[in-house]
């Protein structure tokens, strides 16, 4: 009767509370690791963030302005944050450390469970080419699910860099290339095989194509991958990802990595280290990211950067069963009694406690009401005594 | 260069911080007096919500979605709460207490400084339409200001029922009580005057609807607007006050309140006790509020509701300058010292400090890095010391 729009959906208020705490202890770890939440409007012109974001146009929600012009509802918040720093508040002297929480819009083609409005928390380390930047990235999102009692989750670490510098030596164009990253997007690896099988290659090039898709695992992958590649090309990528594997030696958080250089992402602005987060029990990732150092470019600067964006949704899912929220205590008064209900009220909530203070008369059915509490004060009438329940 | 829509705002870490602060600190009182909070969609039907809203239909984000419906960017939190509320968690055998803290929009037509997008938080108490929920939720919304630290605040408190009572006794038709009403919500007294001098009354009516003018004070407008009105007509309302004034009283918040009988809201749901908040030196209302008894019938519940929304720019601008955020320090390290340097920060946060752990690969300009900061480890080279500044 009194619907709400394809994919959009009300939080009640265990949920709300859930999300709360999630939101506050994640945002806790990352604020002590150094990095500022900023935030930035909900509505973007078309051209400036809509066109960079990396989300399919039909998943725009568009809308015109009272001037005119095309807004859209921000897809995702890497775009508005690029936009944000590169015009206020990066100095290319020294990296920028910062975080968000916020709602991104996706609209939904049809009913499918899908929410067209959920919220990502994350942080973009911006000017930083080092791979200490992404392990730090890669660190700070391990510590802060540890942090909400998350224990089992798993993060594959892919390449693209890598990946696309592969495809083009063996496969000579990018359109060739593109092919076949599509079909390990959609993680069609049968798909994948033929289309190899199908392709005019020489016999060590198919096979090169086909071993690749063994490139998943731990440090065994760094050797099968040099082994892979000709020449220098895709060296230096395959380096890199033996950096990050000794930096996160060095922050105790190898055991939740593996490798799996046919990572690819939906995200088309990644241009090297990658990586998405998964949760048992949670059949999509509750977390991706990964370095782009092409979308600053679109925002008049020339630089590196990495980040991570988790979902809260799919998280409090991965999570289990929802806390129960801390109950409320009761107390029912009468109007002879107004004033001393207040001060009894204003003392026990002074002590932390929630307490609901409830005119009589207000109520149409008492026992209803009163069953909603564990603990209930009646202050009701001149005479009467105070009765607790 | 890369604008944002007319209206839209970033905001930067201090601003950021300094809200959250506040959010956490009204949430909280909130929570204290047994109020839950919820969150509802961005986008509604303009059919359930738009229309529902007391918002000007020009001042309505609107957008369609793919399958053709007009949907809105809420303009206020009010109306889809009752959507929730109506449709599942209210239970009509007692009082049901929200609250929420969420951004509105409202289209801005031309520049003119003011926000398209801000930050809304309130409360909704349900099902009672006692004199102690309207007097529950001012004295709720004071100690929530005053938690923050707002001293010079002032509330004006005006019964939109018994105005709207009074203006049909003497002036025969709704009609005309809205050409008065809208001198009213000018805040036009001059053209009141005028208007209410050029109507063809008897001397006595004109007088009275002059003298209404004078409701604005203490007590002592009590009796004067009880002495305006003829029959019981009216009557009702005004007793409503002098029970809110003793209610306010046991309250110990008196001091907060004045009568304002003028008082008129944009917000056209309002239907008895409504009322404004003014902070020194912030040129708009920083809140408002009242009772709503109609809105509920729009989503199918006959029930009474009242409730308020400050507004978190506003509320910011009247607490003044942005406190400063708590710095960071900085462990600066080179490749060979990292584990150290990994370990010393670890150490450090978790005694709650905010340590930023940078390579030094990844600075480009050394001093300009480490003047962002009071306290730097430099963690460099093999043999190099520990050297703290």
């Amino acid at each position: 009767m009194f619907e709400k729009p394809l994919g959009m959906r009300d939080t009640l208020p265990q949920l709300y509370e859930t999300k709360s705490q999630i939101r506050n202890s994640i945002g806790d770890v990352m604020k002590s690791w150094g990095f500022q939440f900023i935030e930035t409007p909900t509505l973007e012109y078309y051209e400036t963030i809509g066109a960079a974001s990396a989300i399919l146009n039909q998943q725009l929600f568009k809308l015109l302005d009272p001037q005119g012009h095309t807004l859209v509802l921000r897809p995702d918040m890497t775009a508005p944050i690029a936009r944000v720093a590169a015009s206020k508040i990066f100095n290319e002297n020294y990296p920028l450390r910062l975080a968000y929480s916020e709602n991104v819009y996706r609209a939904q083609q049809r009913e499918g469970g899908r929410p067209a409005e959920f919220e990502q928390i994350g942080v973009e380390l911006i000017g930083d080419e080092t791979v200490s930047a992404d392990g730090e990235i890669i660190a700070l999102m391990i510590t802060a699910l540890k942090e909400v009692g998350l224990e089992d989750f798993q993060i594959s670490i892919g390449h693209i860099g890598f990946l696309k510098e592969l495809f083009l030596q063996i496969l000579g164009t990018e359109e060739r290339a593109k092919t076949l990253i599509k079909f390990l997007y959609e993680k069609n690896y049968v798909g994948y095989r033929e289309h190899v099988n199908s392709l005019s290659l020489s016999t060590i090039d198919k096979q090169r194509l086909l071993d690749f898709l063994n490139l998943r695992g731990s440090t065994e992958v760094i050797n099968q991958a040099i082994d892979l590649v000709e020449y220098d090309q895709g060296k230096d990528s395959v380096l890199q990802l033996k950096k990050l594997w000794d930096t996160m030696d060095d922050y105790g958080n190898q055991e939740k990595l593996k490798f799996d250089l046919t990572l690819v992402s939906h995200m088309n602005y990644y241009t090297g280290i990658l990586f998405e987060v998964y949760a048992k029990q949670v059949g999509f990732p509750i977390g991706n990211g990964g370095r782009y150092d092409g979308l600053f470019q679109k925002f008049g600067k020339n630089t590196s950067a990495t980040g991570f964006a988790l979902r809260l949704d799919r998280l409090v899912e991965a999570l289990g069963p929802l806390p129960e929220i801390t109950p409320s205590e009761c107390i029912l008064f009468s109007e002879e009694r107004r004033s001393e209900a207040f001060q009894i009220a204003k003392m026990k909530r002074a002590e932390g406690l929630k307490v609901v203070l409830q005119d009589i008369n207000g109520v149409n059915h008492i026992d209803a009401c009163t069953d909603q509490y564990e603990e209930i004060t009646f202050l009701i009438g001149k005479a009467g005594g105070r009765v607790s329940t």
